[in-house]
C-alpha cells in the first residue's frame, strides 16, 4: 500500500500519475480538510474535490481546480443579486457541494460521502479526509490581529498580504481518521505529495499521531518538494516560507521535512542542492518533477515507487 | 395601500396584473412561508421566489416556477452523485438560494434579504414575507400517523395521497411580520389571492393577529376563488378541499372566508352559484377570473380594486 499525503492540485497531478504506475487499488491518498470550510451554507472541500476531479478527468485543467465543460450560470447571477461570488462555484461543480451539504445533514461522515462521491466519479483509487472532525486552517496577516479564514486569505486576497502566523484550528482536539491511519501504519511507501507544506501538508501533520507514525516509519517516507528553484510550481509556497522565515528553497523544505522523511526528491534543474540535503541527513532524489502530463507524471511515480521496490504496471 | 394575501403561482398572476392596474407601490404582498424549507443546506422560499421571478419577467411561464432561459447543469450532475434531485432546482435559480442561505447565516432576517433580492430583480411593489419566524406546514396522509414535509407530499409524492390533516408547525409562536400587520391595519383594500385556501392562505391566517384584523376590515376583504367550475385552476386545492371535507367550489370558498371577507370573485362560469354565496353572507363579484395574460390580470385587478374606489392608472 502506498499512502500519500495529498493538497490540491500538486497532489492531484502526482496522484494521475501514481495510479497509472502502480495498481490504483494499492493507492490512498490523505488529503487535507484544513481549507474545507462553509459558503452560502454548503459544505466545501477544495481538495477533495480537486483530487477527485483531477483522477476522473473532469477537471479545468486550465485552473487546476473545478469540473471542466463547465457553466457559470449560478455565479453570473448570483453576481446580479449583489452575493459573494469571489469563490467560484461552477454550476456542476456545485452539484457536490449540494450532495455532501445534504448528506452531512442527514447524519453521514465525510469519509462515508467522500466514498459515495469517488464511487459516482469512477475513482479506483481510495480518497480520504485527514479527518472527520473539523479542522481549519486560519492565516494572521501582518498589521491584523484576528485571523483569517483560509479561503478568504487564500482565494479573496488573493495571498497577497504578508502572513505572519498559520494555525490549525481544532487539530488538537480532532481525531485522525482511523483508516487513513491504519493505512499509515501499514504502507509500503508514505509519500508527501509536492503540495505547500504549510497550509497544505502541515495540517494533516498536526493532528494527533501523524507525525510519530512516520518518525517510526522514516525509512519509507519519501517528499517531493513543491518549490523548484527557489519557486512554488504552484501557488504561494515559496512566499509564505519565506515570510514564515523559513528557506524558499528545496532546502527549506528539507529542513521541515527531515526528520520523518528519509527521502526528498527535487527537481533536475535543483540537483546543485544535493549535497546540502545529504548534508540535512536526507537522500535526495534527483527527478524531472515538473508534472507537464500525466505520463511524466507517470514517470515520476515511477522513479518513486521504485525506491521502495513497489510492484509497478507493466507497460509495452 | 392594497394587500394580498399570497400563496405561490395563482397569486403572482394576479399580482402581475395588479401592478398594471394600480400604482405598484401602493401594492404589498404577505407571502406564505409556510413552503419554505432547507433542501441541500440551502434555505429555499419557492412562494416568494414565484413571486420575484414572475414580477420581474423572469418566471418560466410553462412551469409557473422557475426562472427562464433556465439551465440544469448543478441537476444533471447530482443526479449522477445519486443526490436528491426531485426537487429541481435550476442553475440560475440556485443564486437565489445561495444569497438567502448565506445572508442568514451572517445573521440578516428573511424580511431583509426579500428585500435586497427585490431590488435586484428591481421589483416596485412590496414583497414581504408573513414572518421572520418559521412556520412549516406539514400534511399528514391517509394511513401514516407521522407528517411529511410539505415539499415531500407536494412534489415528491405529486400530491398524490390522500391528506387526512394539515398543520401549521410553529405557528403559534410565529409573530406576524411588524411591517405586514401595519399594511393590514392601513389597507384600503384586502385581497385573498386565488391561492390554495389550505396550504397557502391558511398559513397565513394561522399567525395570531391576522384573522383578528381581518374581522375588523371585513368590508374591505375581497377574496378571489381559486377554485373555477369545482376544479383548481392550478395545484391540488379542489383535491385537498375534498379530502378534508370541504366542498371542493366556489361555495366551499365562501364557508372558508366569509366569516372575515366581504366579497368573494367568482369566474363568469360560476355566476349560477351567485345567490348561494349570498346566502352564505358573502357579496358575489363575478369576473373573468382565468389569468391566461397579465392584460387579462390587470383587467381583473381593475374590476377589483373598483370595489373599493381605488386609484387607478390611466390606460389610454
Amino acid at each position: 500500500m502506498i499512502v500519500v499525503l495529498s493538497g490540491g492540485v500538486g497532489a492531484a497531478k502526482f496522484l494521475q500519475g501514481l495510479v497509472k504506475a502502480v495498481d490504483e487499488k494499492e493507492v490512498v491518498a490523505v488529503v487535507n480538510t484544513g481549507d474545507d470550510w462553509y459558503l452560502h451554507g454548503l459544505k466545501i472541500c477544495p481538495d477533495l474535490d480537486t483530487i477527485t476531479y483531477t483522477l476522473s478527468g473532469q477537471v479545468n485543467t486550465e485552473m487546476g481546480w473545478g469540473r471542466k465543460d463547465e457553466t457559470w450560470n449560478a455565479m453570473e447571477s448570483l453576481e446580479r443579486l449583489g452575493g459573494e461570488t469571489w469563490f467560484r462555484l461552477g454550476d456542476r461543480d456545485l452539484a457536490t457541494h449540494l450532495f455532501r451539504t445534504q448528506r452531512m445533514h442527514s447524519g453521514a461522515t465525510l469519509d462515508v460521502i467522500t466514498k459515495e462521491i469517488s464511487k459516482a466519479f469512477s475513482i479506483g483509487c481510495t480518497i480520504l479526509p485527514m479527518t472527520n472532525d473539523t479542522v481549519s486552517t486560519k492565516v494572521q496577516v501582518e498589521n491584523k490581529s484576528e485571523f483569517l479564514d483560509f479561503q478568504e486569505y487564500f482565494v479573496k486576497l488573493r495571498a497577497e498580504p504578508r502572513v505572519s502566523k498559520v494555525v490549525y484550528q481544532g487539530s488538537e482536539s480532532a481525531s485522525v481518521l482511523k483508516e487513513a491511519m491504519d493505512a499509515l501504519l501499514n504502507a509500503d511507501q508514505i509519500i508527501i505529495a509536492p503540495s505547500n507544506p504549510i497550509l497544505s501538508i502541515e495540517p494533516i501533520l498536526s493532528l494527533s499521531g501523524i507525525k510519530e507514525c512516520l518518525f517510526e516509519k522514516r525509512d519509507k517516507v519519501v517528499a517531493i518538494s513543491p518549490i523548484v528553484k527557489g519557486k512554488a510550481l504552484k501557488g504561494p509556497a515559496d512566499k509564505i516560507m519565506a515570510e514564515l522565515g523559513l528557506e524558499a528553497s528545496v532546502l527549506g523544505v528539507a529542513k521541515r521535512y527531515f526528520e520523518f522523511a528519509k527521502y526528498l526528491v527535487i527537481d533536475n534543474s535543483d540537483s546543485e542542492y544535493s549535497d546540502e540535503i545529504k548534508r540535512s541527513s536526507m537522500e535526495p532524489v534527483v527527478l524531472d518533477t515538473i508534472m507537464t502530463t500525466p505520463d511524466v507524471a507517470a514517470g515520476l511515480a515511477k522513479e518513486i515507487t521504485s525506491l521502495m521496490n513497489i510492484n509497478q504496471i507493466q507497460t509495452s
